[in-house]
């Protein structure tokens, strides 16, 4: 262990700070970039990937500067990065230094899910720390958490928690997502009577053993959809002291009080994601036609959802903060 | 559908022009570096990210020549390039350009695994074309064919089949890996009576539906460990014309003759990966202690390789080529 704060202290310090749990997704976009930012940086570095990378970094870097205020992590999603190869990768990395030097926690949300040397590889770069010639050093991709699929091999999931442990940070294994439907296989019913997920559900909570925080909540955490209420409350009675990340409030139909049902009465437990309803609010309501003021649509919407957030809280009878 | 040839397709004139089923992985690890290939990186580009990415290329820029008669294809393992980050990527891309440019396909190992847009990004990225400013174009990532996680999200397979059906590419359900042992859930039985991992196997068949090449073999296919031959032989009956990808021959103890029971009894639909017992030949055999000669012993292992499988081939009545 680390001598470090674990990822889920670090988290808990921030909604302490805060007072919010939400957390805001990066997902950068090219269809949906303010046309004035297009502008600029094509002046400055051409219609080129180049361009791109610093588009995208531009956004983000407003982006974060407007919802500071009301969020403890941002969760780039790799995708809309690693779509454009290196220069994506260039606007990631820029975005995480941004954000890191700006007190915010790195939820990147990757779904990377491997064996053996190559489970190593990405919990090195993304968890750990990887070697540079003659030094180990962080890779530039450090995040302080990451998301991963956890139904191939048997030693995927605990490569990553060994990392993870060895470095103070934490991951979120993918179980129930936002999407609707779920897969069909994650539904399918075993012999024992439990899903396919719920049977993943009871692996994470025994592949999480003794990865507590000093505030007593694991780091081995879990992705469970807002648009799942039932299947929420099931998975909080199975994993009571795992972190939770929830997507699928506000762009995806879920309600923040059933956002907050991954909540713990102690008010912790679990840090709700919204992506484009927040850095796309420029697109719909007050700001609409107005791209210039993306950053400060973003700032409200933010604001908004973090006060959303907390009167869902308050109602279910445990907003502590 | 593109006017060029499917990726099945172009495997199929590959094995025939090589006469191998061989496929290489190129899975760089700083640790398996000559030394005098790091020496020569780190005196021209210091000892920085920069320097690992040169030295992942140099060192894959001298295989690829060296495997090229005995193969029809390189797999990069993504993990190994990601976890530098963009200089990581920038090997992989300069990897990539060089490979195509000597006639190999590309079959990128990066198991992605998503829904919705984000889907829609790892697919246009890895198999599709990408929006840069005003213009589409094929991202410098652009690969052959793409591995992909299959459990999640009812849409994240059917997004990858539709962008690789308009490009000519293809994709290959992660179900059976050739790590031992596979996950637990993998395993588990369903109330079908059917385990989950042949679930998914059933899934894999109608997700691919319609995405034959001319020669009649799907550009949707499956991964199915060569340390699993009873299990190939359920899943060929499963899946009569779906290619495969067969990992965990040669490094990970899987016998040239099981990793052929996944080929058809004309000689086709299975691509057979080896990648640390090529390309670190060096580290044993008739080349230890003799980094500087590690193209040379890739050359020799590779050559072994096709060899050996065209001999179970020929055991097993398949050799057709």
């Amino acid at each position: 262990m680390s001598d470090i704060a674990s990822f889920t202290d670090r988290l808990i310090v921030g909604i302490k700070e805060k007072k919010s749990i939400l957390i805001v997704g990066l997902d950068p976009q090219f269809r949906f970039m303010p046309p004035h930012l297009v502008e600029k940086v094509s002046s400055e570095y051409g219609k080129t990937l180049e361009g791109i990378g610093h588009l995208f970094f531009e956004f983000n870097k407003e982006i974060i500067d407007a919802v500071l205020p009301f969020t403890t992590a941002v969760k780039p999603q790799m995708a809309f990065y690693e779509m454009y190869g290196m220069w994506g990768l260039w606007a990631f990395e820029q975005t995480v230094a941004y954000a890191k030097s700006k007190g915010l926690l790195i939820i990147t949300d990757a779904k990377r899910g491997d064996g053996s040397d190559t489970a190593n590889a990405y919990a090195s770069g993304y968890l750990g720390t990887i070697p540079v010639f003659e030094e180990t050093v962080a890779s530039p991709i450090q995040s302080d958490a990451l998301t991963i699929h956890g139904y191939i091999a048997e030693d995927c999931v605990p490569r990553f928690v060994k990392i993870a442990k060895e470095n103070g940070t934490g991951i979120f294994v993918v179980d129930k997502t936002s999407f609707k439907p779920n897969s069909s296989i994650e539904q399918l019913k075993t012999q024992s009577g439990l899903t396919v997920w719920q049977e993943l559900a009871t692996l994470i909570q025994s592949w999480g053993e003794g990865s507590e925080g000093k505030a007593g909540y694991r780091n081995v955490g879990v992705v469970m959809g807002a648009t799942y209420p039932e299947d929420a409350t099931w998975m909080r009675k199975t994993l009571p002291n795992s972190w939770f990340l929830v997507p699928g409030y506000g762009g995806q139909g879920g309600s923040a009080d059933e956002a907050v049902i991954s909540v713990n009465s102690d008010g912790f437990g679990a840090s709700v994601s919204s992506s484009r309803a927040i850095i796309y609010a420029y697109r719909e309501g007050p700001y609409k036609n107005k791209p210039e003021q993306f950053a400060l649509a973003a700032a409200s919407a933010a604001e908004f959802s973090k006060k959303e957030l907390n009167a869902a809280l308050e109602r279910a009878g445990k907003l502590t903060f």
